[in-house]
């Protein structure tokens, strides 16, 4: 029987709490990389020879695991256990890839089926577009697809559609261009409409209720657009599809071309393998694409099942950054990945991990006594040198860092300039910032001093194809899971989100206000 | 005669560190609304209601920005005093803007007539391109201008570009399109080029000393891609400017179109409306666009000089972030603009702050004893709401939260949707967020207790035009300027990202290398 505590009553947590930081000066060596990595799946190695975390601590960081029963948690999660205490559901994410845990049926639903049946239907209607069988309602070829949502419905998707987009041009995978739209702000519907042709797109609406506020109202800017600058004979309800639950008011309405289905057992931010994710880039790149990205993702959950915690990355890389946030006392984590293509990846990652361990209550709602989720953040390299890297090796604060690199290309059309291409200096850059904030280098002038003693670990690869990058997204989600067992918290409910909402439905009712509030409003024009 | 010392070493500073939050529940009012807010030039208000510092708190922030003559500094800064120590220059920025501290002469040089010199020189060019008098080598009218640079040279003119894309197609403003190139990652490269011709394309390389490794390899791309792509006649050196100093390797080269000029006087991050700024959104935007981005600069830069901390925006906000920083113990700070046009101005923030302040040592290259410059991060509002907002309302850390928002839309293309308009639903939300992280709400659930206490400012204005937009920029660049004046330090060098260009030079020369560094090479491919 697997027991919930919080990680204060954790007899190897408080004996971490007398471990300090290893000296990585000395700690970083050569045979420290060769022997502190491990398969992450995909075709990515998990390396954490410049952790600051030293043997003893990584042996009490395994005994915390045990203690904590982190892969049992697992387990338990994916078998259908109502983890998401809060709002009494279970947590199914990982079978939309996987039964990484066995089949979960309930109510004569196999949940693995149920997904895999959508995934099916969105292969088969990705199909059906790019053969031009089905077209537009003026009988064009579809040729571009804009997904509309936000946070968990965009950010994940727009990510993974920007990782991918370079390497399709490459590969001959893509299939219709796509673009993305979220905010409430007309400003962005107007940006992302302007050059469109309306008989030749096709809207992908996504949201799981099906009443989320600024998709619905992009919805209608979306319609709008359709029959505005359409020609008379466009049918708008032609041009859009579903993608939501099946008890939402968008689930089988004709005012869509098709619906394409998730539940309640996927929260957003872990969508991004569902039809959330899947129907947007199956259309732009081809199921088989979307499968290979499925399938990356299903070794690194495969991988997370691991009791060693050597050979098991997502949930080391999990107990590293407890180390460093509730031993060390270190607020932020920067995600550095050294790929343009994953220039947004950090954004996704900042809402996977902000809004899943930003709590101050456990999961039975007891306030805890310890810090929790960091703040995320990051840029892809070389960018983020040349911005707030400064900061990082030689600000009053330690920032954990989290590395990514790839040893080839996604495209073609690298040239040696003085001696090297343009891969060889990105991946000598990431290198060498490896070293330099471990070792860090003295200088009598304190103003070129560096400490070093900045730790961080390091995914690599041999390139960013799909099945990497599925690798690299559940990796991540699963070290987000882990953490959350071991502060013991619900990382699937987002009450956080509510109290805003509720003001704002009160500003736009036009009834009384809180007089700050009514001030505000009016000061910004909406009263 | 103007005195440096330590934070530490102000009496204001030690009185404040006797002094807590104030309580926001109780604190933030209507009337709080209307007296706690100050004119920020270019049509922007700066309200600090949300603030959790209480008058006593402001009053001795006053006392502090009286004892470290941060408006003093300001002054002895924009008159040329070499205040960027480690490097022994001059700080120039505000010149390309105005003099707000009298003309600048040295060795015969009218720096603001330099500046304003560069200015005319690119309206001129730009003029010429618009009109067709001066095309691409194959005859054709220049259509997208492609900045390449990368830190300085890109984050800042892109988010101003982006800033304005909108607004410019509304107002008939728009006069090319513009992309940015800026990663060594040559699938960066492949992404902006793959639909380019190169018959109408220039491109702007922006390099200070011309010799930025990431923008000479990109240039060395661009150049191929103009001789492989475009036809036989197409002549690559007339397809490139360069923006630059007047020393480097690109000045007055003939294999240029033109050169344009900035000097070691005016930092890259501070560099946005130079020439490293001006000649792309002049082209992208007309030279009047630019001109009026200038003078909301300008505005928010003669507010800089008021005493009078409650008049003084850029000097209030700077000291509340101090109270934060060193006084509460708080490592981060949000950026959220409530407004798709800025997506890309939190990260030219998170330059322009990391890499000025983020330094341990003062000015005289002593180590400092107290926290310097935070993390900063953000992103566009309501998008964020549905991302990391959970950790900000109910996360162990507290974040102080800068906000962003507009009353009226850029564009045009809005509709009611439920009894309001898009533009009123974000502004609801902003406005309800402000009351919702100040004051919180209690629950007999505490998963859905929110505690409040939560401090925000806000920067609103009419609409988010070139002047809203100039003035805004100047503001966060005066408030770190003033920042780094209180804490000591110089924030216009960068000392910090010399060890890893060391180190990258060593793995590409090939000779032999620390183990680690060594064996991090191989496995990214490199050696």
């Amino acid at each position: 029987m697997v027991q919930f505590r919080n990680l204060d009553e954790s007899p190897a947590f408080r004996a971490l709490l007398g471990q300090g930081p290893s000296d990585l000066r000395a700690a970083l060596t050569a045979e420290a990389f060769e022997t502190r990595r491990a398969d992450a799946g995909g075709g990515l190695t998990f390396s954490w020879a410049a952790s600051d975390a030293g043997d003893e601590t990584v042996s009490l960081l395994g005994a915390l695991a045990a203690e904590q029963e982190l892969v049992e948690k697992y387990r338990l999660l994916a078998s259908g256990h109502r983890m998401n205490t809060g709002e009494d559901r279970m947590v199914l994410h990982h079978l939309t890839r996987g039964e990484p845990a066995g089949k979960v049926v309930r109510d004569g639903r196999d949940f693995r089926a149920f997904y895999e049946g959508e995934r099916l239907r969105a292969a088969d209607f990705a199909r059906r577009i790019h053969s031009g069988s089905l077209t537009g309602s003026t009988g064009k070829r579809f040729r571009t697809a804009v997904q509309i949502g936000i946070g968990g419905s965009d950010l994940g998707p727009r990510a993974l559609f920007l990782a991918l987009e370079t390497w399709a041009r490459a590969k001959g995978r893509t299939r219709m261009a796509a673009r993305f739209l979220s905010n409430v702000d007309p400003d962005d519907a107007n940006g992302v409409f302007f050059d469109l042709d309306p008989e030749t797109t096709l809207f992908i609406l996504v949201s799981k209720s099906g009443t989320t506020q600024e998709t619905l109202a992009n919805e209608t800017l979306a319609r709008d657009f359709l029959r505005r600058r359409g020609p008379a004979g466009l049918d708008p309800s032609r041009h859009i599809v579903a993608v939501t639950s099946e008890t939402s008011p968008l689930a089988r309405n004709p005012g869509y071309l098709e619906s394409f289905y998730i539940d309640d057992f996927i929260g957003g931010r872990y969508s991004s393998t569902s039809a959330v994710g899947g129907v947007v880039l199956s259309l732009a790149f081809g199921p088989e694409t979307f499968e290979e990205l499925l399938r990356g993702a299903r070794e690194a959950d495969e991988r997370a099942l691991t009791p060693d915690l050597l050979r098991n990355p997502a949930l080391l890389d999990a107990l590293l950054g407890i180390f460093e946030r509730n031993v060390l006392g270190r607020p932020c984590v920067a995600v550095l990945p050294y790929s343009q293509a994953l220039s947004r990846f950090p954004a996704h990652l900042q809402q996977l991990d902000m809004e899943s361990n930003g709590k101050q209550v456990n999961r039975d709602g007891h306030p805890v006594v310890y810090s929790t989720g960091p703040v995320v953040f990051g840029e892809p390299g070389t960018n983020g040198q040349h911005s707030f890297y400064q900061l990082l090796h030689q600000g009053t604060d330690i920032v954990p860092l989290e590395f990514i690199g790839f040893a080839e290309n996604q495209g073609d059309g690298d040239l040696e300039v003085e001696g090297s291409t343009s891969r060889a200096k990105l991946n000598a850059n990431l290198a060498a910032q490896v070293v330099a904030f471990a070792k860090g280098q003295d200088s009598g002038n304190p103003n070129k001093r560096f400490p070093g003693g900045r730790p961080s670990t390091l995914l690599y690869g041999r390139t960013l194809d799909p099945r990497a990058l599925g690798a690299l997204l559940a990796h991540f989600e699963n070290k987000v899971m882990f953490q959350g067992f071991a502060w013991n918290l619900n990382s699937f409910d987002q009450e956080g989100v509510q109290l805003g909402k509720v003001l704002t439905k009160q500003v736009l009712a036009g009834g009384p206000l809180d007089g700050a509030l009514e001030a505000l409003s009016r000061a910004l024009g909406v009263r």
